[in-house]
């Protein structure tokens, strides 16, 4: 049953139009920056209130950006394809002059006073930050729903969890307030929330997009990423963003299916079939690929060791001095992480070139593996009552492990992955997750594309959150 | 009063006698490499009883390389300065066919089939390897008593350690039963063994001599090294081991003496006056330098902590599998290391840059910096009874803080360190520690080769261990 609450939101200006459309209309006279801009702000205005999606909204600078970037267009500089658009920007980046709370009470009232180099790239491109967009507290967490500013909260069904930790983003995006905004991804955060929210999220190679002015949650692991409504939306951002260029000279993509069920001997992992099911059969992978149960638990370990110390690393002096500013689970959860012994994580640094030879065996005769980005739909923000498995905390802990369970293994390895929309189940978005080799990400691209014309047609969807 | 077991060994065949003097020697025809290998065998089968510098002794092994690096002398073929010199390896280090014990009981039987890639060079050069030498259980302690094999002894006074890890490398130079051997330094393995026992030991830059095939104790801070009579016999043994070219168009060194006194707040190296004015009278520098309090702080933490973690790491199977086979002392220390938490490990391995860049400052107007290699003599072997401290083992860890507390600063930050002798207190050696920027290392030697001149005169010491 359905609540006032857990109706979905109407659509907003950015529905169903591509990156490439907008930059047409631009071109040719049909809209404006400002125009587009004075879109965003309204409906950041409009919508918000239900969703949470932005944390900060730069009415002013998006404003006088947006006429520098209409000023620019008629004097014939042209920024090329971001030139005029407005962006969203996860609220753990930082923007010279707009606030910069990490989700996090540590930060209330910080105003960073230089751009974040993603940043300064994204401006360099001609993009237009129209504002901040909410952020699970320091990135820690895959369910977007801890955050000093609150839960953001799913355009298909704000009582249902857009995912983290790029909530903001993904909402924003989602209900159209934005074509494009930026994420983070330690684990997934910027994969899970597209996927639960319907649209797509391209996670880079490791290092691809500089991190320098991104407040980390694990080094080793943090990726800067990409969401917007459809993967060929996401590819001139990353072009925008990234330090290489992209090999443009590859042969079609061979893509194989990836399946990891039953490689979850601690049992935390709760997926849904359907899902899986589902993303099989829009995947139109021809060949199945497998990777070692002891390969799978491995990532997994390596995964939970690298970030929980260096993430507890980041925060020792903050747990020292302000302990009470955190939220409970975020503290309960870095309290353990402090506790894990410096030798586990030297093993599981040193055996990331192991785990790297191992997963690379999956690409000897495929391009792309393709493989669910979250094997269940949008969880609700409310646990359900009665807690289904009897421990306290239970519930939250497995949502997390299932949220993460496919996304994980390929910030282990710095594997570039793209998620895009793979249809509907229960009214509620699923994600086709792609993954390929560094130097290989028009393949994925192109895979994508080549699943949009099999599933859903050769145009974009009109309202792609919206098809029930 | 010294008892038998203290009075100092007799000189062996290699006392007073430089590796530029054999190589002559063998050149022309006063010796050849079968003589000098017989010499070795012989005196390692007279002194090692009392001095416990080997393990492992090969005798036919070393011969037949003898008569090998003969026939090639005789038919022109000359391999240089190492050609024909008995050396001993640390048993630390795989040489294919000999038994690696690591000084553990964890490896008994066990012969490695490869040589490790330093024993590799020194073959190259025509070195001849006529044995292992004891080591510190898996080198993990700065004493050289606590192996499977006994603690090595020092030819200075029998009853007195030789200091670790590298101990029956020192020895077996000190006690002229080789003119060569190889250790490793962690946190000052081979210069305090050399320090204790007279001799000189050269720690390169980190990575300078490559460490494949030695046993890892904490890969971030080991260094493999050499030892010999002075620092005239180190130098040819490190061109032979080392990756890179040493610059040789280096004006003369400006040495300024580094003063660490006052810089201990936890109160536990407990340093002889006499030793540090001693060495600082040798040292023949001129300014002083300082580190600020808090980089010694850190660069000890950080050595702690990385040495720990990256140990456990290694030993962590074993000390599950077969706790009982490791040295109580060495046991209760892993399992005290296994314990510091990864946020640790992660914090101070981001803070190397940072000292790095501190300790760099010393450097700005010298280019060697000077100080104590060690700021007391040997220490006995047997705790002095009752213990000074009440605490149990707190004389023991106290010893152990001494010795490490003027070398593991250098293996943090990686830079080159060599220890020279530097005269007596209470007829046990001191060793002054130079220590200069990579890529400076002749500076080292060239200021080590003046202090030789100003102290004892242009030629060697006859019988450097042996003065009183």
């Amino acid at each position: 049953m359905r609540g006032k609450d857990s109706m979905p939101i109407s659509p907003g200006p950015f529905t169903g139009r591509t990156i490439a459309g907008l930059a047409q209309d631009l071109r040719e006279g049909r809209t404006t920056a400002t125009e587009l801009v004075t879109l965003a702000l309204d409906a950041a205005t409009k919508l918000d209130p239900q969703l949470n999606a932005f944390v900060t909204v730069d009415h002013d600078g998006a404003l006088a950006a947006a006429r520098l970037a209409d000023h620019e267009l008629a004097a014939g500089t042209d920024r090329g394809p971001l030139h005029g658009v407005p962006v969203g920007v996860k609220d753990l980046i930082d923007v010279a002059g707009l606030p910069a709370t990490m989700g996090s009470r540590h930060y209330a009232g910080h105003v960073p006073a230089a751009d974040a180099e993603c940043v300064t790239r994204l401006r360099r491109a001609g993009a237009i930050i129209v504002g901040k967009t909410t952020t699970h507290e320091f990135a820690y967490g895959p369910t977007g729903d801890r955050s000093a500013n609150g839960p953001s909260r799913n355009p298909h069904d704000p009582a249902r969890m857009t995912g983290g930790s790029s909530g903001g983003s993904a909402a924003a995006v989602a209900a159209g307030m934005v074509p494009l905004a930026l994420g983070t991804d330690t684990g997934g955060s910027v994969r899970i929330p597209a996927a639960l929210c319907g649209i797509a999220g391209f996670k880079p190679a490791y290092g691809a997009i500089p991190a320098d002015g991104v407040f980390p949650l694990s080094r080793t692991l943090d990726h800067v990423g990409v969401l917007a409504a459809a993967e060929g939306d996401c590819l001139p951002a990353y072009r925008a963003l990234a330090t290489a260029q992209l090999r443009e000279d590859l042969p079609a993509a061979r893509v194989a299916w990836l399946d990891l069920t039953g490689l979850d001997p601690a049992g935390l992992i709760q997926g849904d079939q359907r899902v899986t099911d589902l993303v099989r059969n829009a995947s139109g992978a021809q060949d199945d690929v497998r990777l070692p149960a002891e390969v799978v638990a491995a990532l997994r370990e390596t995964y939970l060791v690298i970030q929980s110390c260096e993430a507890a690393a980041v925060h020792a002096s903050r747990l020292a001095r302000a302990p009470e500013l955190y939220d409970p689970e975020l503290l309960e959860r870095l309290r353990v992480a402090a506790e894990l012994p410096g030798w586990r994580y030297v093993q599981a640094m040193d055996g990331r070139a192991r785990l790297a030879a191992a997963v690379g065996r999956l690409f000897e005769r495929h391009d792309v593996i393709a493989l669910p980005t979250v094997p269940i739909t949008a969880p609700p923000l409310l646990r359900p009552e009665p807690e289904p498995d009897g421990e306290p905390g239970a519930w939250r802990m497995a949502v997390r492990a299932t949220l993460l369970s496919m996304t994980n293994l390929w910030n282990v390895v710095g594997l570039p992955a793209l998620t895009v929309p793979a249809g509907m189940v229960d009214g509620l978005p699923v994600g086709l997750q792609l993954v390929c080799r560094p130097g290989r990400e028009l393949l994925l691209f192109e895979a994508a594309a080549r699943h949009r014309t099999r599933t859903v047609g050769p145009s974009p969807p009109g309202r792609p959150w919206c098809s029930h």
